[in-house]
């Protein structure tokens, strides 16, 4: 079985296995014969035309300096098909498969290789796909024996593969797979964050792969650990240090690329492997993109082929009919959605105008409705959209390639922006987000965060989660949930049981019963500062696993 | 004086200095009133048209759920000047000023705190300006007190301040200043490069500050010394660690810019800066751009201001007028140009079909000129240009934001692409360019490369040079130089006595004499390969200050 490669060189393989299987022959762009047009205006390239500079090469090749024509012998980077561009890929193969959710997965070539039977595959992912579609295509035929990647919750059978040891799964938060990746493709061989301290991450307790089961102790046999990561302190703070994480083979899939291989979308995983390989919704001759449209250069694509394979919406979600009350926010009292639309209601208060703030899946993703008319927040999804709007009010206005971090259909609003996962990873842990509201399963007093595994239980994935709570000097964490999970026990703990995803990082925690202020940094533990109108200091105590102090002037929860 | 940061808060700053001085109240986005509008391609955000947009929404207002008005107390990022957009900005602050060459660069801004008189100011930059712009503004009135820069070449009088100890200049490779910034806006508090191992950027021996010279020694003393790095083995080689740094003030100028802040170009500096200023050749309203056409979003965006300076092309460099002879290349045999000529024909033999190379500045940028029909190759300029054409037709041609890496106006062959410089100089560090063509000082016989720096007589800064050396196994490193210096001394010498670019980075050396191969790994030093037409090999040995073999099959040099 191949070993996880560190650190690549990119498109050495490319040189040696360019195969001459390719559609037809095109031409790149030879130096010094053709020149952008120049236009009036002093900004030439960004008022550049396609049609009107091929015009000008149609009627006017006299005025070019050069009238060689093409070679016949000029290699091309396009393949006839996805079939045709993955033939010599081998067993045992590390593939770096693009995508977030369904959304810019490389689905044509994931149904090649399914097709060509590779097995014994690493791959390299943000998460394992959904249903029948993406990456479960391959987990399902059991070709897949290794995965590294951030989010594995809704491909329920690969949980049970690994739990069953027939597959091993290293488990990484998604802006550190971004940046590693990143840093495969930039020549850095390693670099400090902040994601992941104070977790099983830092002390490698997440098992790779697991044995059989002991009966005695309903533990599992580790056959692999984790690996605990180096530390270091930089201004004061620990950091973890992650290594360069490149591949063999990247697969993606993007929307328009010329036949020279420049690409709008599928940006980051070609950086980082030795072969790229891009499925084209739209494959465009050369000088058909504006240098500035383009989002990943040619330099990084090995292979081009057609994309045939349709592209899914994981979670087809429409915006409710009733324009009065979109969020359900007049629902009778005394339900989940009332305990729901309080939480949501308060949180909403967290929000300054013209605020940058990142939603949690669930609760988080209703405080927007609740914002008075003054307050205009932009919001950002980590899977790479700042000015995220609405649900679309219809099927066809549902786009695959526009989703939320939850893998919802969702709408964008005027002045949206769209990014590759490294640059929004980099906007999270930077601190650029004023605000982050998360779920989660249970908090510590202390301000400690458990989201995101129940050992023995729920082994789906830490997702951007670590890297949201990253940097909570910067970022406020604010977390909304239920006061109690579905047995009724308090989410508020004096200490937490499960795993972290981060520690002392949450400022902030809203219930339907009330509203706490955590001393995270100075250790004095949990101040309750609102109730809910109609609850009592005296219920919350009695509903709360951890020691509180009740604020001089306890308000009451909006 | 200020310390230079290390590792800085973004938008901190702008949340306290927020000033009411704006232009106007503007709209910025409310989550949940207006989505985009959806085409009939399945492809709805590329398709997306701002008329249609701004038309649909003054005709149907009905339509949207939300009719609350825009709040007048809603802040605006947008200034009404650059005077106004600086008015808080303190002695003693840390400028980030984006640009390369004088491309980019926020004249209107760098105007406004020349005017205001702001010192002691220290400023990381990739280059000082040159002539009278850029931030040549502020050296000239000593305004400057402290630079981190990779480049000053062009600044005369800063290289004399320097000596005079006036100002201190802390060099650093221009891809380790991008990828610095790129870290602390990205919340990476180190990292490590290939860049400059073993030169004195490793030992940090290129003073920072120096006092007098001492007349018996002729040498000044040193004040402020370098910064030694820490070093650390990956995969076998060794590099270096790099820290994140930022700054207090950003200052870009981009082209377009929203209201919001969405930028197109202006990229890193504001990612690493508490408070961003961006000066914008056109403030557009928010929905102008279309999502995916955003090079910066809004976040990294504290202020806005019109650009009203004007932009310089350092270099105005245009095609020779004569079609047949673009080159010079059939210029009478013997002189200077016949052997620049000889060596970049020899260069051009260098290139295969399809490859991505990099050309240093003078002999290299000659050598595509040479290149048979048959072979295209793509050219990468560091500033951030694949697909770099020739020298523009006519001064209306040349785009002040279209230049090379020499800051020659350059044009742009259909194809191209442009990034930004950590972008750059990731698909550098990363090997992803198969040649890079460069000009020496000295080579060494184990394919050591001087080219940056002669003490005591020019202080230039090393730019992208060490960079583009960084990974000679992946990017093949070929030196294109005259044989000898100025002064008559071989530059080819069995151990170079110029501070190094690059320790056993140079593959082949091509002078107007002959042809070098370089055992760069094995150490058994320069093989001659090749002669020039009518040289011989006793010629060459007296030319040469390096022993070496000659090739049993010695070829001659076409």
């Amino acid at each position: 079985m191949s070993v996880v490669p560190e650190f690549y060189a990119p498109r050495t393989f490319a040189r040696l296995a360019k195969s001459t299987n390719t559609l037809k022959v095109t031409t790149t762009t030879p130096w010094n014969i053709q020149i952008y047009p120049k236009n009036t205006s002093s900004r030439h390239r960004r008022s550049f035309n396609t049609r009107q500079y091929l015009g000008r090469q149609q009627q006017q090749p006299s005025q070019t300096n050069d009238t060689r024509q093409p070679s016949p012998k000029h290699t091309s980077k396009v393949f006839k098909s996805a079939d045709d561009a993955v033939a010599d890929i081998k067993d045992g193969t590390t593939i770096l498969s693009a995508g977030f959710g369904l959304s810019g997965v490389a689905e044509t070539l994931i149904d090649a290789i399914r097709k060509k039977g590779i097995r014994d595959l690493t791959v390299v992912s943000n998460n394992a796909g959904a249903g029948e579609y993406g990456l479960a295509k391959l987990t399902s035929t059991g070709q897949i024996s290794r995965m590294i990647v951030s989010f594995i919750g809704n491909n329920r059978s690969l949980g049970q593969q690994y739990h069953d040891g027939r597959v091993a799964i290293e488990l990484c938060p998604q802006g550190t797979i971004a940046e590693r990746l990143r840093a495969a493709g930039a020549g850095i061989p390693a670099f400090f964050t902040g994601t992941g301290t104070s977790t099983l991450i830092e002390t490698g307790e997440i098992p790779i792969r697991v044995g059989p089961r002991d009966p005695a102790t309903g533990k599992h046999a580790v056959l692999e650990p984790g690996r605990p990561r180096e530390t270091r302190i930089f201004g004061g703070r620990r950091y973890l240090m992650e290594t360069a994480l490149g591949g063999d083979v990247a697969i993606v899939r993007a929307w328009k690329v010329d036949e020279a291989g420049n690409c709008t979308y599928g940006v980051l995983m070609p950086k980082a492997a030795r072969l790229a390989i891009v499925e084209a919704e739209n494959i465009v001759p050369v000088g058909s993109l504006d240098p500035d449209e383009v989002d990943l250069p040619s330099i990084y694509i090995d292979r081009i082929c057609p994309a045939t394979s349709d592209k899914h919406i994981e979670k087809l979600v429409l915006a409710p009919s009733s324009e009065s009350d979109p969020a359900g926010v007049n629902e009778p009292d005394g339900g989940e959605a009332a305990a729901r639309n309080r939480i949501a209601r308060r949180a909403a208060l967290e929000f300054k105008d013209g605020m940058y703030v990142n939603l949690g899946v669930g609760i988080p993703t209703l405080a927007p409705s609740f914002l008075p008319a003054s307050t205009k927040v932009w919001l950002q999804s980590e899977n790479g959209v700042i000015g995220m709007g609405p649900y679309p009010r219809t099927r066809g206005e549902a786009d695959p390639d526009t989703i939320n971090a939850g893998k919802e259909s969702i709408t964008l609003v005027p002045g949206a922006s769209t990014f590759d996962s490294a640059e929004s990873f980099g906007m999270i842990r930077g601190g650029h987000i004023d605000v982050s509201l998360l779920g989660a399963l249970q908090v510590g007093a202390g301000g400690d965060l458990a989201n995101y595994i129940i050992p023995g239980k729920a082994f789906n994935g830490m997702g951007g989660a670590m890297d949201l709570v990253s940097d909570p000097d910067r970022t406020k964490v604010v977390v909304c949930t239920y006061h109690s999970d579905k047995d009724g026990r308090s989410k508020i703990v004096d200490r937490c049981d499960l795993p972290l995803t981060g520690k002392n990082v949450v400022s902030t925690i809203i219930t339907e019963l009330g509203v706490f202020q955590v001393d995270r940094k100075g250790g004095r533990g949990l101040t309750l500062t609102e109730t809910a109108r109609g609850v009592s200091v005296e219920e919350i105590r009695k509903r709360t696993a951890a020691t509180f102090t009740v604020a001089q002037d306890l308000g009451t929860m909006e």
